[in-house]
């Protein structure tokens, strides 16, 4: 709990940006999660030097700090799990300070939005390639520290792969640069890349320098169907070593596709797609058109020699729609096996796939649950739905026994409990299977180097 | 100094693996610095368990260890500093374990040469592009342990963008298994991230997952001429926004022409390229012809815009050897300036490249030294020469007072002490110059957190 003396503190140095209204705790109180933990407080800090002395005090007093974006996660990292202090960028942390095409990068506060960094970069022909499916409202800040994937990640990779260099404010209150404006850095430890990632828990980011890449001319959609998911996946492996790496390569199970074809109906001129059982969804992109061509021409072929059913090209911007409207509309039409779902967003090397795949089958089987998959072939992530018909305590408690296990074999298969989300509260407690003592042990002693006396969103990630 | 009971146990668990002969001794005294320290032996373990042995007795016993390759590296991170045991790895840890093209990957020891893998992935068109010009002989560990760049760099990274996964032994000698087999993989921190780049101070790298991609088929070499420096910049922001981006962009500055002149003799058929102040030399790669072709038209009319003298694209492997042997050759042409060369890899963000030149050139005018410098245009890297006519004690420290005014400079102009090489011990006193007591205290909290008793490669890179 907040003391009176905490109390003067904060509104001497931030007045109405100290908020302890009711409306203000109820609103920072929750995420994608839907969970719900009042915080005690929430700032607004106005730039680094604030964030430093409320930092700097917090460490003092033993006050818990948590950063966040647009708190639009999906694993709690953003929330003020056992009461604490929400330090809110939104407010004054959302300038794009500059967007440089000598260095192709972009310097950016953390409460900038995904999409308005793509619209501005847009503007001068540049693109910043991830793009999670919160792009919309998520921020660049969250991103760094969940280490957004998206759609691109196969050809592009993901958060990681773009992030120079950070400002940020440590939680003894000390401001440090980490990372340069330069693609080569080898001096001193690689501070920006242990930030990344690590969900707020190591330091308050202040400031972001991304990589970015000139923005591709041309691009496409091709839909491919299948009689089974080995073929696909064939098809899928040949690809990524043809040199042909799409953009984005999604599939469809044959839970999913059945769900779909309910949803967009007999009338859609794909219809004849979802005779299969498999479904891919590419795309392609590239500066020139004749690149372009040279890449479906290789794609069509690899995707005939693994006996795909029937393959169609977008040629105009409205087929690019109608093929994607189709993985789009995968996370809604899957509704139709059960009023609530339990979805994870697991990755396995994609070699891998197939067996994970069978394997949450007859998980399925064993608990009685619809669990349709679908997400990224081409980078092994999986959004798994565990499908539930009631809403009863019984049927949940059935339902997080299927996820754990579902866990436990993406573990086996050398894959991992989050490829996007992070693991914040609502994984934290499967941390020991993936996780062996020594490497938590590691894990908690960096944090502890970073912010020894645990104000710095703590109870997070398991450690 | 290594006690009795210590010689016992090494021997007793390496048997003739655990060497004190003075002509091992010798031999793993040095690296490419030519600095020399004799370690108190060598070892040879044989698999990861007596890695954990060595590791967990030396623990206990307060003896450093210090992890090595190929001893290839350029800043001392492999040498016994101050005493303690070498630990090699390339007489047991030398085996490519799998190249898995499913999921285009390749699983290493560190001890394989780089240049061994390359050929091995070769072989199935794959290929792993971090090059660094010790490639034939540095090991992949090493290159991991100094994030090793190269001649790709501008276009495909360097090497912690190809890194998913490790094995390490830590200092208390437990094994720890950090990243995944997958592009995406948010579960905890990213130690594997902290891991590269660490110069063999936080744990021993036992295995490496390295990304891979499709071999390009296609490929050219281009040569351009410019009346000054600042046009052959243009050109290159000009094409790194285009979405023309070449595999290597190298420049020579007019010192480095001149000296290259006079090496490759009159009867050189680019011998017109010479009546220039600076020269680009690009690579350019693709999977098809079309594409390639596309791209040399974008370059050349980019150049032309920026009054370019003079080109030419290579049609055959002769003409594409002709061209990059001016860029072969400056390293040892410009051996005409001076018997001594001090030469470092400093980087700076491109658009400050002409600034960085410029000041350099006033330092070596006020020093009087001949400082020729080229590199990487394409990621602002320079190979920064300063050449002493004299070996004498005054003269080389001349020479170190005007590297410290480079390096002083190169921070000024938001750039990095080290691009390639790592800091080891021949650049940690500069640690202070390029980061605040801040920044070095919390990497030294990093260090005592995977290592609190100081034994592994201890007092290295100025922590």
């Amino acid at each position: 709990m907040l003391t009176e003396k905490d109390i003067i503190f904060f509104t001497n140095l931030l007045g109405e940006d100290f908020c302890t209204k009711p409306h203000y705790l109820y609103a920072y109180s929750y995420d994608s999660t839907r969970l719900n933990f009042l915080p005690e407080a929430v700032i607004f800090p106005r730039d680094e030097i604030e964030i430093s002395k409320i930092m700097s005090y917090c460490n003092q007093h033993n006050i818990a700090i948590i950063p966040r974006g647009a708190g639009s996660g999906m694993s709690g990292g953003s929330l003020a799990f056992k009461g604490g202090i929400i330090l809110a960028l939104e407010k004054y942390f959302n300038k794009i300070l500059e967007i440089d095409s000598k260095n192709m990068l972009a310097c950016v506060q953390p409460g900038v939005r995904n999409q308005e960094l793509q619209n501005a970069l847009n503007k001068v022909n540049l693109f910043y390639p991830p793009d999670p499916a919160s792009m919309e409202f998520s921020t660049i800040g969250g991103n760094v520290a969940e280490n957004a994937g998206g759609m691109k990640a196969a050809k592009y990779g993901t958060t990681k792969d773009y992030v120079l260099a950070l400002r940020a404010v440590l939680p003894n209150g000390e401001i440090i640069r980490v990372g340069k404006k330069t693609i080569k850095d080898v001096a001193g430890y690689n501070l920006a890349g242990i930030l990344i990632a690590s969900e707020g828990t190591l330091g308050v980011i202040t400031e972001i320098t991304l990589k970015v890449l000139p923005k591709p001319k041309y691009s496409c959609a091709l839909i491919a169907s299948f009689a089974n998911f080995k073929d696909a996946m064939n098809a899928v492996y040949e690809s990524m070593s043809s040199g042909v790496i799409p953009v984005a390569m999604e599939f469809l199970d044959y839970l999913t596709l059945q769900a779909v074809k309910i949803k967009i109906k007999n009338d859609n001129e794909l219809i004849s797609f979802f005779n299969a059982n498999a479904l891919l969804i590419c795309e392609l992109d590239s500066m020139d058109k004749n690149s372009l061509n040279m890449q479906i021409k290789t794609l069509e072929s690899i995707f005939k020699n693994n006996a795909s059913l029937q393959t169609k090209i977008s040629d105009t911007r409205q087929e690019f729609d109608l093929i994607w409207n189709i993985r789009r509309n995968a996370s809604q039409a899957i509704t139709c096996y059960g009023i609530k779902k339990l979805n994870e967003d697991i990755t396995v090397p994609r070699s891998n796939l197939q067996t994970l795949l069978d394997g949450i089958y007859k998980i399925g089987q064993k608990y009685n649950f619809e669990i349709p998959c679908f997400g990224h072939a081409g980078d092994g992530n999986v959004h798994v739905n565990v499908m539930l018909k009631n809403n009863d305590q019984q049927t949940l408690e059935r339902g997080y026994s299927a996820v754990k296990e579902i866990f436990e074999l993406t573990i086996k298969l050398e894959g991992t409990l989050s490829g996007e989300h992070g693991i914040g509260i609502s994984k934290a407690e499967f941390m020991p299977l993936a996780f062996s003592k020594a490497e938590l042990d590691l894990m908690r002693s960096i944090k502890k180097a970073f912010d020894p006396n645990n104000i710095l969103n703590p109870n997070k990630m398991g450690l």
